[in-house]
């Protein structure tokens, strides 16, 4: 991948038409905002662009989506977003996995599977990437760009939250609310509600709640059990994550989703002091220092037992 | 109250020493941000600066008190931050109701009891009040400072998630955290971490949900029983009042917290279109148009009635 400087990147994009912008299955308000915002943005510049995810949209994005239209093309210029691994396409996306043109990202532990890329390691969120881009591309930001590109912003750091915000991310934020992003109703949707299949969902997860290493590990797990006894939808998930490490004392915390094909997806968040990426690249998956996952196949409490043991080793280097 | 531009406001300070700065009872982060922030940024001028509060300061703000060097001196110039009305005063900070000489506020509410005040009700917190004072002061800010002053600015807005929440918002945010304030490490504490004994006492309240008025009202019990069984602590309630209202469909959130006298008392929390005070006001209580209070005394059963009566009332006045 030839790495390119931000101004080659908006170069770049402003000469193409016909873009395609690939999302990671199971998008989160990052990759929607930024896919949303970006193909928003580059059809206000008169090009056709449109954004695609093998997975579905969760229905609380809708005041992104319903905005946009969708146009018919043949893509000539392939553009992913928020996507550290083309391992992390599913569906149609999958499809373009070896033919993207330019990457835009924010992980720094993107494995350079693009012609051309911006990977920005220390950007709290890939739609940060976005805006400087575009702004660089003298585009005129609407409502509707604002809100995209701040919901991604918002939801990557927990609304401002994580230590990964810069003093960049407020200011980029305090722009974006001048040029109309309706910050109050996106933080309020994204932080502050919840569907009742959700709570159910949410209280079911609690029960299942188990404490390891006198308390520094924190474990629950989301099985397709729950997901269907609690009625919650895909999209209800998100969140759960952050559940175990939000709890006193706790260094590590581990959730695991049950999937249908013996798949239990691990979602590992840490404190500061613990890498969280390390843990999960025991097992082919990654992420970030604080936030990282990866997928073991098998019976849950055997896999539940592997990560576990990972997350003691984790803790005991530190020690 | 004679008005000052926030240019004299700077200046009246600059000019006074043995400053006395009063925080409200029950302090909140946003005083005890801003009153701790502004004494040492005065202390840093050479002048001799103390904040003063009737009740205690809770342990989650140590962080910011622990640094404070008190000094001892006769108070010559008496402050008041992030204060609505002297009823607001306790204790200790009470004696000084009627000698107050500069108001510093964000609550457009504001009495007026001060000899001269600086209230700007468009601002998110009384911290970037104070933030947009020190810099006209040229303080030069300390990590301390920085840290006290953005914990005033995070918590008043729920952690940048409110509508009140503005581009200088995040602006002055980005500047504190430029400035040294531990951005990640003050949002987590404030808003990322639980006690164990407060997620249960969470999911003993959420086992008493119940809806009515189609779903439009959700309401919750926190018993002294499920306080004791769950081992939680007074401080670990805060919060509970904004969990119904949090749920999707839900218009009026109601909390009923039993206390030890026969008292329950009610937080009653509304979506934009109910008034949670006029409800409150049935039972000799008030509060604001989304966040209200009251107390009924007698049984759990017959008090929660009536209060459903009252909201089912507010919500059919809408229909």
């Amino acid at each position: 991948m030839e790495i390119l400087t931000l101004e080659q990147a908006a170069k770049l994009l402003a000469e193409k038409n016909n873009i395609l912008v690939l999302m990671h299955k199971s998008p989160d308000g990052d990759a929607i905002g930024s896919a949303y915002g970006l193909c928003k943005a580059l059809q206000s510049l008169g090009k056709n662009a449109v954004p695609l995810c093998g997975d579905e949209i969760p229905r609380d994005y809708s005041y992104i989506t319903e905005s946009f239209s969708f146009q018919e093309f043949e893509p000539e210029f392939i553009v992913s977003v928020d996507l550290a691994s083309t391992s992390l396409l599913s569906g149609k996306a999958a499809e373009y996995a070896e033919k993207i043109d330019l990457c835009i990202d924010h992980h720094g532990s993107n494995t350079g599977y693009a012609s051309f890329g911006f990977v920005d390691g220390k950007s709290a969120s890939c739609a940060e990437i976005i805006k400087d881009i575009l702004e660089l591309m003298k585009v005129k930001f609407t409502r509707e760009i604002a809100n995209a590109v701040f919901t991604g912003i918002c939801t990557d750091t927990g609304c401002f939250k994580y230590s990964s915000v810069t003093p960049r991310t407020h200011r980029i934020a305090a722009d974006l609310i001048e040029y109309g992003a309706e910050s109050g109703m996106i933080c309020r949707l994204m932080f502050d509600s919840k569907s009742r299949s959700r709570l159910a969902m949410e209280k079911m997860v609690l029960d299942t709640l188990k404490y390891d290493a006198d308390g520094a590990i924190a474990f629950v797990c989301l099985t397709l059990d729950i997901m269907q006894r609690s009625g919650a939808l895909p999209g209800d998930t998100e969140g759960v994550a952050s559940i175990p490490r939000q709890i006193e004392g706790v260094k590590i915390g581990v959730t695991l989703k049950e999937k249908e094909n013996g798949e239990c997806r691990f979602s590992v968040r840490t404190s500061d002091d613990i890498d969280a990426s390390e843990i999960c690249k025991k097992f082919g998956g990654g992420g970030h220092h604080a936030a990282a996952g990866c997928s073991i196949y098998g019976e849950i409490a055997e896999a539940k037992e592997k990560m576990l043991a990972a997350c003691r080793e984790a803790l005991e280097e530190k020690i």
